[in-house]
């Protein structure tokens, strides 16, 4: 597969707005976004930094992804995302190398976006996400 | 501070070279850049992966910074660096809002370039390194 671009940096945070608050006055990040997707579990706010975008992550609630993952390691990097221009054929292409894949099929991310991750198993650690404009 | 631009997001990993291989097959990555930097304890493979910078982090042994944090949490995200304009006025700027700083003053990096390291407590668990051209 083909990464267009790094769509957006994840950090798991325990506080959105107060890690928000932070990156806007040691960094000079800007807000551009900010959402909760419920049936995902994540709270997030989008800042520009440095040329890209970077997702400053909370949970919902304890029993979600994002809310085990602040329990078991705290906060820190969750993944980085690329995007891709089709999402279903860079799954396939990924899945033939072997590749073990979080999400078969693409499902629905922050601003409506076609999302699907891959397990860090394969990429020394790291969880990527794929990411495509419907 | 500002960042100027994302310069790289660094991933720790144990063999360098398959790291490489697997980065260049699976995401089509292209070797920038190779170099070992002994007084930093670093063997690393800068390549290019969605319009950023990926380093591709390895230890030249288990006592060094990045042997340590292979030995403690294996293979996984390690840094993020934001270049800056000027660093010496960047780090000054962050201990006066109170950021404890791993590196006080600029030493080294690969390329020759100017680097200093902040410490994750401040940046929720986010190790972030500044970057500059000398």
């Amino acid at each position: 597969m083909q990464a267009k671009s790094t769509h957006h940096i994840a950090v798991a945070v325990n506080d959105v707005d107060e890690a928000l608050a932070t990156y806007e006055q040691l960094f000079g990040a800007v807000l551009d976004h900010r959402e909760t997707v419920p049936e995902q579990g994540v709270d997030a706010a989008m800042v520009t930094l440095g040329g890209n975008q970077i997702e400053l992550l909370g949970a919902t609630g304890p029993d979600t992804p994002v809310g085990k993952f602040l329990a078991k390691r705290g906060p820190g990097i969750h993944h980085i995302a690329f995007e891709v221009d089709d999402i279903r054929a860079s799954l396939a292409e990924l899945a033939a190398k072997g590749v073990t894949l979080i999400d078969e099929k693409p499902r629905r991310g922050l601003h409506g976006l076609e999302v699907a991750f891959i397990h860090p198993e394969n990429t020394y650690g790291v969880l990527y996400e794929l990411v495509a404009y419907a």
